[in-house]
């Protein structure tokens, strides 16, 4: 029988704010022979590019190949992927494809400007990015629906080339991946992984070409180059562990709760699952139920560690202290279990995604739901979204002034720029004053 | 006599690709001393607090105090110095503070949601920072107009507190900085700098509260701090030398244009101006003006080292090869000092400000038009985005199943999941199918 600990916590408690703090505590320091590792393999791909690529590839995924060609995968063999499924999992992935194209449609940001009185033009001009490389981690957390998530984003955004890396240790390769990449739209995929395949993207090589922003996970050493080349190229969040938090009312289904922590605490030991009410009673029946379904897990052993170490369940004095303990937590997932969910959205300040009602499980948003799954983890959603269309496109601003508008702002502009003893800014915008005594 | 030395370039000669990339070749490499030391000083910060800010404030600023608190400026002080500064100089950082202002308001974005046929809810909830930390510089880098682009966006956006920090190295204040401040509406001012002054607002100490993002420009040691902080907090993008970009038709005055160029080299010795046109005379007008111009300037000697070592005119055979040169090197700022800049535009794909015709001096966009002067540099346009209002809000995924969506999507997310392993993902979404069997 799998042993596991639940640890309890209460928001009145004098030592409540040490006690969150230690229980959110996550270690991302920085592995100094990992980064020496990772800066000795973007240092080799970045000077000799694919020789030193499949070097590597053949050195840490036991893949030989005589070329970087020989490690792309056509659309075509996207395509047979796609046929070649069990067809209750081509309809799954094509319906979350579509209701995830459906949603990420409404993000995309229209350019605008608007003209003033005297002529002058402003406005934003946005942009897809040219190009965005997709990295998707191979073996056991080859996860198709991270797939659509990234890549479907990119092509609403009208990213011109989206660029998959996916590793295949031992030659292994994850059809469902691919058929997720066939969806998808993803228009180039090569078989190759870690800080070697984030090197190849972010330089480019003789065959893989270099690309604007590097989304996607990865492990540490997938991370820690996407840190080292963020600068060359853009990147998304550096994400830390999943965590849910569960805000209940007690009128959940104790079982339905329990399950929902789980599907968090299944994803690895790190992960966290929170959970918390108002009503003790309700915290015992899922403590109860925990107890009870952990044995029918096929994870047990996963869930059982990251309910241990990383887990709590939390009682508070009512929805408006719960609500203020979730801004501190600003958790990656935020299910608000209770019967009038639009009440407790204005009080909640930070969330990736907030999932409203008993019926909405975080599962749900996983997959299908429409909204991304990359979601700001450890607390950065104080200041950082979801991944997103917005994501892939970028803005440059529209200054156009007329003759008119130039010289009335050519006078402010001069006085600003001499108080800051930057006479060529001052003299540049003087030569657009009119009747201007010659500077 | 100042001596300068002025590249041509030709987008038609063989070695064009290696000339350019070695034009803008910049050496971002990471300096092993300077990583050292700002380590130190973030891990005395956040273990220390207070003492250790003060005792790092008095050594590198060579002020004394006895106390953070009396290191803070009131907005009492703040608005004296709005008085006190010259009528002139207040209403032209009045006016750039309106138009920054009446600009910015104009991203901020709505949230949004829609209901779909089975009563499920999609959505995203937008919200300002609770509270945004900004880096003004001290000494002869203390510009104003930075504290506008950077306070008022995040004013706009809604966050609910400002924090400023600026050095002021022997006790020296910049009455124009904190006049800006008062103008900006900045909410508290620290006057402390340097890692250390990164380290207070990214881990808060008992007197500076810890902020949830860090904007604006620093030297090496703040750059450096910003980076480390990186995921505590949200950082804006690490700036690289200020740089422009202009393409002429030939038919703008070469004495603008030279100035144009001049008012980037003035910035520093690594700042980049860069002209492009397919008329080889106008090319040396514009030199003669350069040569003509140069020794009036008040940072001659600053400008010459920036024209030799980093500038360059380069010829193209016509407008369309200057706008393929132009996305290949992505500017912080372009000059489309032409006729018809409207109908180069569209050809246009990376660039942080874009200045339309030959009134629109890019000094002008620096100060007083409105659209933020903080811009994506060093080819970083490819990818990312002037600051604005949507630095200073994050996104929430607002997902809402009703009964019947989540019975519905729960089949969906149920074959997906177990076509993962994750089964408590599956069981999580299966308890809300309806007339589920048992699982």
């Amino acid at each position: 029988m799998t042993e596991v600990t639940v640890k309890r916590l209460s928001a009145s408690a004098a030592d409540f704010d040490v006690s969150l703090d230690r229980l959110l505590a996550w270690d991302d320091s920085v592995d100094h022979q990992v980064n020496e590792s990772v800066r000795h393999i973007l240092h080799e791909v970045r000077t000799r590019g694919d020789a030193a690529l499949l070097e590597l590839t053949e050195r840490f995924d036991r893949v030989t190949a005589a070329s970087v060609a020989d490690l792309e995968i056509s659309r075509a063999r996207m395509a047979q992927a796609v046929a070649a499924i069990p067809a209750a999992q081509r309809e799954a992935l094509e319906t979350a494809a579509a209701r995830i194209r459906d949603y990420h449609e409404r993000q995309k940001a229209p350019s605008w400007q608007y003209e003033e009185a005297d002529g002058t033009v402003l406005g934003q001009k946005v942009t897809p990015l040219d190009r965005a490389g997709l990295y998707v981690p191979g073996g056991k957390a080859a996860y198709p629906s991270s797939v659509l998530m990234n890549a479907v984003p990119a092509k609403v955004a009208g990213v011109g080339e989206v660029v998959m890396v996916v590793p295949t240790p031992g030659g292994t390769v994850n059809e469902l991946v691919l058929a997720a990449a066939g969806v998808a739209g993803v228009d180039r995929v090569f078989t190759i992984g870690g800080a070697q395949a984030v090197a190849a993207l972010a330089y480019g090589t003789e065959t893989v070409p270099r690309v604007d922003k590097i989304v996607g996970p990865g492990n540490i050493f997938v991370a820690t180059a996407k840190r080292e080349v963020f600068g060359t190229v853009g990147i998304d969040m550096i994400a830390g562990p999943s965590e849910i938090l569960v805000i209940c009312d007690g009128q959940t289904d104790p079982d339905w709760i329990a399950m929902d922590l789980f599907s968090q605490a299944e994803h690895d030991e790190q992960a966290q699952s929170i959970l918390i009410s108002p009503d003790a009673d309700f915290l015992d029946r899922v403590e109860a139920s925990i107890r009870k379904l952990l044995p029918t897990m096929e994870r047990a052993e996963i869930i059982a560690t990251s309910i241990s170490d990383r887990a709590a369940l939390i009682q508070v004095d009512d929805m408006a202290q719960a609500a203020e303990v979730s801004n501190r937590i600003a958790p990656e997932h935020l299910e608000l279990s209770v019967a009038d969910p639009e009440a407790l959205l204005p009080a909640i300040r930070h969330a990736g995604a907030i999932f409203m009602g008993r019926y909405t499980a975080e599962a749900l948003g996983d997959y299908c739901a429409g909204p991304n799954h990359v979601l700001p983890t450890s607390g950065t959603a104080r200041f950082s979204s979801p991944l997103g269309v917005y994501d892939f496109q970028k803005r440059s601003s529209i200054i156009g002034f007329s003759a008119e508008g130039a010289s009335e702002m050519g006078k402010v502009a001069s006085v600003l720029a001499r108080g800051e003893g930057l006479t060529a800014h001052a003299r540049s915008a003087e030569y657009r004053i009119k009747d201007r005594e010659a500077s």
